[in-house]
């Protein structure tokens, strides 16, 4: 998989959702001792699952958040809060388990798969693996990120990393992110996949002043005129405005529906990713699952054209796939509904005619 | 603790939160390898937390679901769609793991303490602590529910519960019911206190048709016309339109905040029981943790009367407490955050200079 030409085939490759599973799944969900659609959403997520995996009794017992690790070439127009170096020292923490993903990965028993895509440096470590495409992508507030064999090969690289994981065992994916300057990426990416507005699609990031934020937005607000991303290549859009952690991301998204692995969007950079990969190929967007509703601006229009809602409100914005344990438990508990609960048959009692409180 | 005078005595010790203790989890948050607040409203939690126990680092390692079952008189007029006996039914097949809060139980590896605490039936099972006061309520839309030694009979039950949980090594709570006729009560309780609407306080509950929708708010509106309950008084609320169980978990809550535990809000019941507790003693609200946001109308008015947002939005409306694990595993997340994520010094690595990535 190394040109368009293979892309493409992929895409073809990508299947919809069983519906025969999801029928099945939806009338046991409707047998199960509970008033009729009581679980709400939960019981749309077990369907959801069902759909994907053809497989009503799956059990997600492996499961990966895959980090891309990126720098971007438009941190020197003082975009970030931080050192750029602070990409590195943080990818570098992920597997040592005291960053929020690290710990938060705990909750739901789940690894991290950290992949340096193009860190700005040329430090090796066992804590990460090394895909590095380039130190970082170009200053896109003077030129393209990077070319489009760059984009393809970034893609190439996560849609290959959830086949692994399928070969190792794993049965769902999240997807998280480091990388100075990707809430400016992220922004370009959602102006031109959204038509949203720079005051809709550009936040603070890791926390910015005031002053510094009013900058990020004319940063922002340039390239955009500078590059005209076309929205109906979302390839063209990376490689413009994009970054190698975004389009690695596009790739897991990808490989998680060609798989068939349930996918967890995070915060905004992995939600600009999924809006990319839902471009590419409208059916890999049913292979997604929503997790919070991050405070970053841009997350609201990228998530509104996912047609998609947020299942739990924390109000975070630090990216690194921390909203996907919580969700990694959603799916624990969307099976187990489906499987341990009883149906109004199995919970008749022996010394007593079976009730049934379903709506009538 | 039989009479109100006791109760005005368990009121008057329930202390504030600790603020040292907030103060001290607060700054080690914004020592954190993080954005500062980028852990939104999970950082908010670990301070309640904080200042419910006083310790910083408390584990919850044993958590229970209370779940009070109990029938209301008020069935006999037509207000719920299922046959009566399945109260008992439901309550026999929690500890069976079969149900919806049985199976997500398992979840977050919790405990459900199954309470009968007024079932219309002599059925006596080891699934279930015997606390019957009496085999249902009155029908409150004739006369009163119950009488002013019941209420605070049931409110003891679930103070003296929570005791007996601090005392066996559990240190967090969950609020859960079961009771046919509950949404029927706890909308009258919503429009006592909360100076809401019938359409803003009634639902389906467990699923009405549309014609017993409409009987089930007329019940509702003469049941309120015929009592009018006194705002300012929660015990004279629950005398005359509560039930056997709303007023066992208002004893929860307070047991709850008396024994410094934090204790999860399900849905509507549940939060119309946190209503009166908040009535009785402002200072029980602190300990009070939401959870999802219910289906069932009258529930916004309770969060809001509370000044509370729901965690998760999963359009659940199930009761029995099935909000609860999930809450549990965001209380375990706001802990974990505050112990094992490290701070900027502690992460420093030994060959480079430490970073700050914090907002400057």
């Amino acid at each position: 998989m190394e040109t368009l030409m293979d892309l493409e085939e992929i895409i073809t490759r990508i299947r919809p959702l069983k519906e025969d599973a999801q029928n099945l799944a939806r009338n046991r969900l409707d047998s199960l001792v509970k008033p009729l659609g009581s679980l709400g959403r939960l019981e749309e997520l077990s369907v959801q699952l069902a759909g994907i995996t053809g497989d009503m009794k799956r059990r997600y017992n492996k499961k990966a958040v895959v980090i891309m690790c990126a720098d971007n070439g438009v941190y020197e127009e003082g975009v970030s809060a931080a050192p750029q170096v602070v990409t590195l020292m943080q990818s570098l923490n992920f597997q040592k388990k005291i960053t929020g993903i690290g710990v938060l990965s705990k909750l739901s028993n789940s690894e991290m798969i950290v992949i340096d895509i193009g860190i700005n440096s040329d430090v090796v470590s066992e804590n990460m693996i090394n895909k590095k495409i380039r130190k970082g992508t170009n200053n896109l507030a003077k030129k393209p990120a990077m070319t489009r064999e760059e984009v393809i090969q970034a893609i190439t690289i996560g849609f290959e990393e959830v086949q692994k994981l399928q070969l190792t065992g794993f049965s769902v994916v999240g997807t998280g992110e480091m990388g100075l300057g990707n809430t400016t990426t992220s922004s370009l990416i959602l102006m031109a996949l959204t038509d949203c507005t720079v005051e809709e699609a550009v936040g603070k990031g890791a926390g910015l002043t005031e002053e510094a934020f009013v900058h990020k937005k004319e940063i922002v607000r340039k390239a955009f005129d500078l590059h005209k991303p076309n929205k109906n290549d979302p390839i063209d859009v990376l490689e413009k405005v994009g970054g190698f952690d975004i389009a690695g991301l596009v790739g897991v998204y990808l490989g998680a529906a060609y798989c068939r692995f349930p996918v967890v969007i995070d915060g905004v950079i992995s939600a600009a990713a999924a809006l990319i990969a839902f471009q590419l190929c409208p059916a890999a967007r049913d292979f997604m699952i929503p997790s919070h509703g991050s405070r970053e601006p841009g997350y609201q229009a990228a998530i509104q054209k996912l047609g998609m809602k947020p299942y739990f409100d924390l109000e975070m914005r630090l990216g690194e796939g921390t909203g996907c344990p919580f969700t990694f438990l959603l799916i624990d508990a969307a099976q187990m509904i489906l499987h341990q609960m009883a149906t109004f048959d199995e919970a008749a009692m022996d010394n007593s005619k079976m009730i049934d409180i379903r709506n009538t």
